[in-house]
């Protein structure tokens, strides 16, 4: 696997191997991958001739008080996990190159932005939108893979591709978990070993909620309390929101309708560690 | 030529071209073509193996109140244009196509775009950022060819190519004028034969300010005062600003220094109908 440093080098591999007719997927992340990343980065080995894996801590994503400057940073654990699960190249750019002197462009994907973790996080899609939205010019990818982790991400690159006509397919891969349901994420290496153990609780209600819908319960405020007294009962846990959402428009949904695709998403504080999760229901 | 209307067919025509190794140049505009974008297309032919010029009225770029609806449109002149001027495709896509219902994703350059065009008609560069945004996407360019005519839509685009890492290099074509020396431009179909008269006024102001400034003047005011006596000694015109500002990042230039490169420019209402025009002078 080669490393690609330079925003211009790594164009011009794009371009050649464009040029040589071969398939491009990229798999954009802020590094520290976990085995959540080398599920993307297989499902781009199984769909392109060329896989990309891009690192990068991006600022304009980070609200003020954010964990930016503490977000963990490996990069030879980063090459080794993108190199085993396949990767050809790994695109890791500087910040000054990314966002030099003078920088002003941003883009803003309306609506779906203003929910849930856009909610919580003023900028944060923001600075989403507008580093993918670099990441795919500078990669030229025919296929972008991210994980269903980010639902509302998901949701907001989806619109980004559609919007500005990125000619890029978008692939979605289910969310891994560890063996005690914890969803992967970078940021579980901020919990304390009791931490880890209550956080066990978020899927356990989210899979809770997914019986209940299943079992004809058609009244969002009524699953919701449920899971906020499961994770009461079983954790100290802050919530910050549970939400039952469409699943593409992210509108809350008073009442859950037969024949419609729910996301019920939460956040919860466990100590200074957020930690967000979900599931999709095809009610 | 060929006229192309919908979106996937422009991007496949442009992969096919990019796969043959062909070059490709576009030049956006939005129709009513004359002999200034005759001038951007026959430089676009000079310099790429495949010309693309597109012609879309873009609402996004007008404000409430702006000449949207009665801008002026003339397809088949437009096609006769683009083709005699040597232009290979006419993409010329609909409105709902661009635009479609839940369309949400805008493109913002901050700063450049809050002073003279944008802060009279504010939301503009907003719209045209996401348009050209829009269809460097569809048409796939090595190349991109705009008029120096709107200076600062060209600083917008600049900044817009760099910050989002569009691998595309910016060319800039001089103003093309009349031979009384108005500018070229599709507003010019809405003046009275009186207004063409006294428009003849806006070239002669920036050649007088060009000349006091070659002659040693550095006071932008003394320039600017200059300027606006001689619009309203010639003219029934109605000044909404005369700027000396740097050419790069269009701030305002209370006094001008020797070995800069300034922007002079200016927007003035005849009736209705509002004009621009300007000069770049290396001091």
């Amino acid at each position: 696997m080669d490393v690609v440093h330079e925003i211009a080098g790594m164009q011009r591999r794009a371009a050649e191997a464009r040029l040589a007719r071969k398939t491009i997927a990229v798999v954009p992340t802020m590094g520290a991958l976990h085995a959540g990343h080398a599920a993307l980065i297989r499902e781009a080995r199984s769909r392109a001739d060329l896989v990309i894996t891009t690192v990068f801590v991006n600022p304009t994503q980070f609200g003020p008080g954010e964990d930016f400057a503490r977000y963990p940073r490996s990069p030879e654990r980063d090459a080794l996990c993108a190199a085993e699960a396949g990767s050809d190249i790994l695109f890791a750019p500087e910040g000054a190159a990314m966002y030099p002197a003078g920088y002003s462009t941003f883009v803003e994907v309306a609506g779906i932005t203003d929910v849930l973790e856009g909610r919580a996080r003023p900028g944060h899609f923001r600075g989403v939108a507008t580093i993918v939205a670099k990441l795919f010019l500078i990669t030229s990818p025919h296929i972008a893979v991210f994980g269903q982790k980010d639902a509302q991400q998901v949701a907001v690159i989806r619109r980004l591709i559609a919007d500005l006509n990125y000619p890029i397919d978008l692939i979605v891969v289910p969310i891994v978990r560890d063996a005690d349901g914890v969803a992967l994420s970078s940021r579980n290496a901020y919990l304390t070993p009791a931490q880890r153990r209550e956080a066990t609780v978020l899927h356990r209600s989210l899979q809770r909620a997914e019986a209940c819908v299943r079992e004809g319960e058609r009244d969002s405020a009524a699953v919701i309390a449920e899971m906020r007294g499961l994770i009461a009962g079983g954790s100290g846990g802050d919530v910050e929101y549970i939400s039952i959402a469409d699943a593409a428009t992210l509108q809350e949904q008073a009442s859950i309708r037969t024949g419609t695709t729910i996301l019920i998403s939460l956040a919860v504080r466990f100590g200074h560690t957020r930690l967000i999760d979900n599931c999709i229901v095809e009610v």
